[in-house]
């Protein structure tokens, strides 16, 4: 009973995926229904559920500046069902657990109501969930899918091409363009601001890569950061080609405007909610989703290593605990 | 693309149900695999799933001063596993969602190795999770069992008893005892801390109940709040006596010590996580958990009335919005 039981000073965790092995060796235990646990986009427990849960908090993911109530309460979905997404799965349901700080009472039903635009958008039911005081608004979301195979992040093999779908930069384009109210008048702009307030999951495509990719995430950290994590756990080399990278003529130019290199500036980015996959280089054109080549996976020490415009740089992604 | 897009001044909710009620319309949409949504401790997915989230924010459910981070984790998934137990399920695992304030990356481990020891204590994985930055130390823990059948709180009928598990009022005892030390030298001051910092959740008469109670809820917020929301989903009136709470004799002694007629004192506390139950008088002793039979289902409108040494005062239970 002594006061302050075992609280003391802070001491930063450096390594995200370090501080989670060492998380993960302290709740382990039987998990007699868990057939993948931590490591990939979502846990997997039989038979055929897909689960998992993001956090989303004022000042660190969002800010009132730039983004709606609604805007917060669609994203806050929206990065969930990205990780089914790259599951391959199905949305079931949604449980939403809301921290409400001094004052965001007023915008509490704004936040649902762009939340329950994406659920209806993306046919996911909202189950129940929570609400508390805290010191600052907070949304965490916990979403529970259904996928016949998933491939997660393990299963990456020389001679696989590694490829993505969509566009990238675009979402970080438009947070610059938040920021500098100059770069409003360049093309696209708002295009890209609206990539960033209200990211698509690539639900349906998710499904039809499940069943050609040998491994799979979606981007939301920067190819910079996602990349390392896909290499690391499936134990193999990549080599990426900034140069390849699919980007919007819009979003090249607002990454000049700033100063960056283009390919650079969109693997360092992050929030692209784009697929992230490893895959035998004939099953690209057969897959049926459209994919841009953008490196391949080599045998060797796990690594990446960039090449083309900006490599030689210090390329890094979002370090969200950082 | 205006600054502040819809944030407003905060008005603060007064009524929480109601405020569910409003936001649950607000996500309202096609939900093929849920079969009970809001409104329970936990929703109910097809064809056994049972899922519920609970978050635990510092300075609203839990104090450095009082707990340690180990007891932080431990009560962050009990309060989860009540929840289940509530609708009488198995736990089957648990996905964490922390929110990490300055300083507190240093207690990560300490918070981990206490929900590790809950988890393995009830068999609950630990299937994953994130970690985000955030104003204060936050725990949101999403939970999921299966249960053939989950009672709910909407079944409760004239007629039936109101019955609980165990004993009440321990975990308020506990905080007094935390936040007064002229109370620790009382006789059970101890153990009513103990009960406080790790509550531990009635699984197994959960499940047991689950098959004789016609309502069920575990008792999170007390009595006085706990039991007008059984009232209301049942669409019943209550009646309980404050006299025959079950109480230990020593926290009848810490009640009274504080000025407090005992069941009242019980009744407003909180924190118990015992299973309140609505069911036939004749199952009680038939039903093979222990049980103190507190009140009686009359017909009537919705509403609780109490009875006993300090019912005439305002009886109010925790409300974690206030």
């Amino acid at each position: 009973m002594a006061d302050q039981p075992g609280w003391g000073e802070g001491a930063p965790h450096a390594d995200e995926d370090a501080l989670i092995a060492r998380l993960a060796e302290l709740v382990d235990g039987p998990a007699v229904d868990v057939l993948r646990g931590i490591g990939d986009d979502a846990a997997l427990l039989a038979p055929d559920l897909v689960w998992t849960v993001d956090t989303q908090v004022e000042g660190v993911h969002f800010d009132r500046a730039t983004s709606s109530p609604a805007d917060v309460g669609w994203k806050a979905l929206a990065v969930n069902l990205s990780d089914l997404a790259a599951m391959g799965a199905t949305p079931v349901a949604a449980l939403v657990s809301v921290i409400l700080g001094e004052g965001d009472d007023a915008e509490l039903e704004a936040v649902y109501a762009g939340l329950g635009a994406c659920a209806r958008t993306y046919d996911c039911a909202v189950a129940g969930g929570d609400i508390a005081r805290g010191a600052g608004l907070a949304l965490s979301i916990s979403v529970l899918g259904r996928a016949r195979h998933a491939p997660g992040r393990a299963g990456a093999r020389p001679g696989d091409v590694i490829a993505v779908t969509g566009t990238l930069g675009e979402s970080a384009a438009g947070l610059a363009v938040l920021r500098d109210p100059t770069l409003r008048d360049l093309p696209g702009a708002e295009e890209c601001v609206e990539r960033h307030r209200r990211p698509h999951p690539r639900l349906a495509d998710g499904k039809r890569l499940a069943a050609a990719a040998h491994a799979m995430m979606d981007l939301s950290d920067g190819l910079a950061t996602d990349l390392p994590r896909l290499a690391r756990r499936s134990g193999v080399a990549l080599t990426v080609d900034l140069d390849a990278l699919p980007m919007h003529e819009d979003v090249r130019a607002i990454a000049a405007a700033l100063g960056h290199e283009p390919g650079a500036f969109a693997a360092t980015g992050g929030e692209d909610y784009e697929l992230l996959v490893a895959l035998p280089a004939e099953a690209v054109g057969a897959c049926g989703v459209p994919l841009t080549v953008i490196g391949a996976v080599t045998a060797g020490a796990a690594g990446v290593r960039f090449a083309g415009a900006g490599a030689d740089g210090a390329l890094r992604g979002w370090d969200h605990l950082a």
